[in-house]
């Protein structure tokens, strides 16, 4: 049952493992005061392919304070389908804390009675629709035009989100990071600024990452696209005055993206009374079995706060995606003077191991300071959230 | 250029490592004669879901002589996206001999000096365009209405096959294979085979094979159905009389179903010069990575044999396997008496050996004679097709 509430947990967008941890300590000590969401503009922002997005508007969230030197902060990169509610709650009733809750908190490994740590919603989001999430992407408003962008947005990658984070600690006068920290897409992120901003950055762990994407990683995310630009609702992405978005076009390429963030190991221990000979499909092409409707009806609810151009958007930054935005990834890690902590995970089908190993290894062989270390567990890809405690103490230790 | 060359053949449905393997032999001592495709037909075919097919017609090979007493006959049962030419020519001049010529031919592995070997196309064969294939599927005319069947087609199963195969084998007074062998979808019809009528089946080999789908590759093949639903040119699998296909949506499917039984080490030793920020996808987020144009040019090419609907049906044959077609995998597993042999590859993605592992784990629990290897390679679930040499000494113990 455990298992069960935290899976069922992916579909509303926050990862919730640290509510079963939580459950499991007592007193304050370890809870985050109410995390308030704040926003945080830019005007003429240029983008990494050379355009201009004329307001871009963020959400951010902290936990901890910033100390006079501006020497503690921690910067928390989040994952494709996450936001910047890392950790901590909303409000006293909210149902679950942020994704990383298990790690980030007073007392915890990213200790907030010592560090401050920040978050920011990414250009694109997925979740444009979720209240909590405050982003700027082609469902935004276009000021030259009062209608929204659709993909007139310009393309946006990694180095995209990580120059919005880096003019937000501008603002913050935050010169150097004690560290950057993300998950999957995050560690695209994180690994950016190492290479971008190398004096910036002290410290930085890719969790279920990648040093770049490889033509396998482009081809497996180009699947995604593929049925919401099938879907006839889509219009070349000039769906917003209709009202209605490519909602069965979004909901398959969500179903896709769920499993491969999964493994088999948990999808059949949810499922130990599938039984392949089911009458609706046996009898109906157009039938589906259990386990399909399962899927279906969880992408549709998260759909309900998705937009499809938005999805697209984001599978293109991570495509994009090259540590350093140079012409190698060698080249890239070159430029890299951060301590560095690499955590795939074993069974993770989406970004396995050998991605995160490449880049630990140029690091190595070029003579940093870098570790590697495989999360165990039977979710897959997303061991990177449910599991991450387990490396608890590596982490513990490399951030002292 | 030998493994490029080897893997431009899947996109012709042809798979041809053995090309490569018989330009390294001289003589004519392993050269099959010219083969011919035959056809086989059924009146009032009779469906496992309990429906009826008026006139069912495909096509089979074979190679070798039956010998007397008709005891050395050897059932080939092909794969997914394959059809009856598992070995040989049609033409001195054709360009690749039958996808596992490696093994099949005088004095090969499966020696046609000893045995008599057979092939038939599957009901609703994908490659139904293919010269080569005679089939019956949702593109056949229905004799009732002298339209295609379109979705009126009944939902077929991999029971369905073997039982389209039983019948040829009635017809040639056959009546125990020495052997039954099969790779992928193929496997299941050959351990189905080992179920259904274990008194006629001697050996059965099972090459990147499964006992059934379980939840996990339930959905897996749930995706590949999605993009071709989606196409608006799909009209419910009533697109005959239009001329033409939901091409998007079949190339769509096919790029999927591709890339899925490949591994990231081939994949991206064919691709070593993939640069992540190409022009193209950094400017428009409807351009595309050289990669995947790559994946794309080469499904369209292999959609121009296909039918959409006809994929729709081998996948929902496909989700639909248990071996036996009952209520468990162990009730199924129990009616074989045939030695087994289980070869799945040990980088296949697609069906991951722990499916095989499974089947295997069941019949040496209740006793029966059976073996387990897995095959190597760096193409993952192709490695049955293209490695399959590599268990060629166990494979012919295994038929002695």
């Amino acid at each position: 049952m455990l298992v069960r509430a935290m899976f069922l947990a992916i579909f509303y967008g926050l990862l919730c493992v640290s509510a079963a941890w939580a459950a499991g300590t007592k007193g304050d000590s370890k809870e985050l005061a109410l995390v308030e969401k704040r926003r945080f503009s830019i005007d003429n922002f240029n983008t990494f392919n050379g355009q201009s997005i004329a307001k871009v508007t963020v959400g951010w969230e902290s936990y901890g304070e910033l100390n006079a030197d501006k020497s503690n902060a921690i910067l928390i990169t989040h994952f494709f389908s996450g936001n910047s509610h890392a950790a901590g709650k909303y409000d006293a009733s909210d149902a679950k804390p942020g994704y990383w809750d298990a790690i980030i908190g007073p007392n915890k490994v990213i200790d907030t009675n010592r560090f401050f740590v920040l978050s920011v919603d990414t250009l694109a989001n997925a979740g444009v629709h979720d209240p909590n999430v405050i982003t700027t992407g082609p469902a935004s408003i276009n000021p030259l035009t009062n209608k929204p962008y659709g993909l007139d947005f310009p393309v946006v990658t990694i180095r995209d989100f990580v120059n919005v984070q880096k003019a937000l600690l501008d603002s913050l006068g935050i010169v150097r990071l004690h560290a950057v920290i993300g998950a999957s897409m995050g560690s695209f992120q994180a690994l950016d600024w190492a290479v971008a901003y190398p004096e910036r950055v002290a410290r930085m762990v890719s969790v279920i990452g990648a040093g770049q994407m490889d033509a396998w990683s482009t081809l497996s995310l180009q699947h995604w696209t593929t049925p919401i630009m099938l879907d006839k609702a889509w219009q070349d992405g000039d769906y917003y005055a209709k009202k209605q978005q490519p909602i069965a076009g979004l909901t398959a390429s969500l179903m896709m993206i769920t499993q491969q963030a999964l493994h088999p190991r948990f999808v059949n221990r949810q499922h130990p009374q599938h039984y392949p000979l089911e009458q609706a499909p046996l009898q109906d092409i157009r039938g589906e079995h259990k386990v399909v409707t399962w899927l279906r009806e969880s992408a549709e609810t998260r759909a309900k706060t998705m937009d499809a151009n938005h999805v697209l958007y984001l599978t293109r930054a991570s495509q994009l995606f090259l540590a350093g935005h140079g012409e190698s990834l060698q080249d890239g890690l070159k430029k890299v003077s951060a301590k560095t902590l690499f955590l795939p995970a074993s069974g993770d089908l989406l970004l396995m191991p050998y991605l995160a190993h490449d880049a630990y290894s140029s690091l190595r062989t070029q003579g940093n300071n870098t570790a590697y270390a495989e999360i165990g567990g039977d979710f897959g890809h997303l061991d990177g959230v449910y599991s991450i405690s387990e490396q608890a103490a590596r982490l513990r230790a490399f951030l002292d």
